[in-house]
């Protein structure tokens, strides 16, 4: 059988990196990092477990991709750009099948983004990964969730809900055409981190995250911590390919409390809207103003018409969500 | 319930810091760091499985130390200080009394050795726990696994074994009175890492690293990385206070082959040796010398008349351990 070492060394010792700020890599008690001159760093962690983050049978390339991307979606929340990660992976059993699959979906996206995999650990366990991300950007420049301002545009990147719709079908909520299930799933399995774009903000937007929870949810902690509210234009949402053809109330639904969308939900002041714009199509990210950060707190959902619209919809929370 | 927002305020949110390089803590996206100038930085990641690297009904208060001592001793085996952590933390239920214990042992061991918490992610799974750690040291002092000598002597760290002891207690390998039982599951439960002996070794220790899965496999790993052989003086080796207690034969068995000791073992030259006693002593840590770094690959057992001794060990690996 495998052993631990063997089986690092065999899936997940990267071609060796010619990065000057990776001072060493994998196989030592720590890896060394040697930051780039004032420059900071930032970091970010997400635990995926499976059975409540992905099904236990799902495909080991797409897993691989989605474990890095979640991560490195944290970095575009911020507008940093990623240098390296670790990787902590519980696994069942060591199969060599699933661990060919799993590492070349993460190396993949991992050499995409210049992101060196640099250290780790493996363990048996329920099948659970952890990986730690790390970025840089310089200091005074992370797009935080306490910097909203009143006045600010509210913006999202791509569109919203496909990940949720997959979802729905295979949850059997909604029937789907298999080939328009497939294309949802696409989005649920195989996020795209908008790195360019967090980077291409940086100075232009304010407040940025990255919608995991629901747009709704998510939003609510960037008004939370700068002490905000906001009117949302909520057909103004754009809807992911797929949704745009369910009924309104299933497109409100799932755009505004949809999860897994890993775009990015950022404000910028109004002055500043073409500079968004550019910033959207420098990094080829399609973006769309979807509201305003206002001084009364709470949100508002606005029509077509701008009249408020009242809908019971709930953020997915880990511990209260059944 | 409990949400996971409220989790993290409640158990997690440590008091403010007032530590320069931690720009940003808990609650964005990222946590952002401001590296000290020169200085390179060591992340060390681990992850523990609830009934693989502790029982289930494990203490919280001692688990909580432990799962950060596990992650503090890689650092130590580097020379590096300690700056911040993150923690991922997968649980059945969120259960306060459970995790007011768990954040109780955490940030005590935290708050001894300067190490805040930066980030981390909660989810609903079997429990397990994911620590990522940041420490940093002056370019070219990292106690690296591949820069043993030929000539060098081997020392050991504090004393071994008594953690294997507790185990055997546990698994009825051995009977052990209660008492004493007791004292060898301290060692188990409530590893101390050598921080302060690993930051005193710069410049002195050629080669370390730190002792999870027993001394003999993890020697081999400084012998392979380094391309030499040894050999070890098996009595010499510091048995634990309890272990002590027991025949020639288990002694020598837990101190090679026991798990969960969390000591440094270390290369340094001959040269070095009144240094590595003033380090020792300027660490409130016993040293031992236990042997010495040969150029003839493999690792050689003496006993005390300098005779070869054969034994069947085995080092603990995760996937070939049963």
């Amino acid at each position: 059988m495998l052993s631990e070492f063997d089986l690092i060394k065999r899936y997940f010792a990267q071609h060796s990196t010619t990065d000057p700020r990776i001072a060493l890599g994998i196989g030592d008690d720590c890896a060394l990092l040697n930051p780039s001159p004032g420059m900071q760093l930032a970091i970010s962690t997400d635990m995926l477990v499976s059975g409540r983050h992905f099904f236990a049978d799902a495909d080991p390339v797409m897993l691989g991709h989605k474990c890095l991307a979640v991560n490195l979606s944290d970095l575009a929340a911020m507008g940093a750009t990623p240098i390296a990660f670790t990787l902590a992976l519980a696994l069942p059993e060591a199969n060599p099948t699933w661990l060919q699959g799993f590492s070349q979906g993460l190396l993949a996206l991992a050499d995409e983004h210049h992101c060196n995999l640099i250290g780790g650990d493996t363990t048996k366990g329920p099948l659970t990964m952890c990986i730690t991300v790390f970025g840089e950007l310089p200091p005074g420049s992370a797009l935080r969730r306490d910097a909203a301002q009143v006045g600010d545009d509210i913006w999202v990147s791509g569109t919203l809900g496909d990940a949720r719709l997959a979802l729905a079908g295979y949850w059997k909520e909604i029937k789907l055409a298999a080939a328009d299930h497939k294309l949802a799933a696409q989005r649920m399995h195989q996020p795209t981190p908008r790195i360019a774009l967090g980077v291409a903000l940086r100075g232009i937007a304010n407040a940025a995250l990255d919608i995991s929870d629901g747009l709704i949810g998510d939003l609510g902690h960037i008004l939370e911590r700068s002490k905000v509210g906001a009117s949302l234009h909520i057909d103004s949402l754009p809807a992911g390919p797929i949704l745009s053809l369910q009924p309104l109330a299933k497109r409100r639904e799932f755009t505004l409390a949809g999860g897994d969308d890993y775009e990015l939900c950022f404000t910028a002041p109004i002055a500043q809207r073409a500079a968004v714009i550019a910033a959207g199509l420098a990094s080829n990210t399609v973006v769309t103003r979807i509201g305003c950060v206002q001084a009364e707190p709470g949100l508002r959902l606005l029509d077509d018409f701008g009249q408020t619209v009242s809908l019971q919809l709930t953020s997915f929370d880990h511990f209260t969500t059944p």
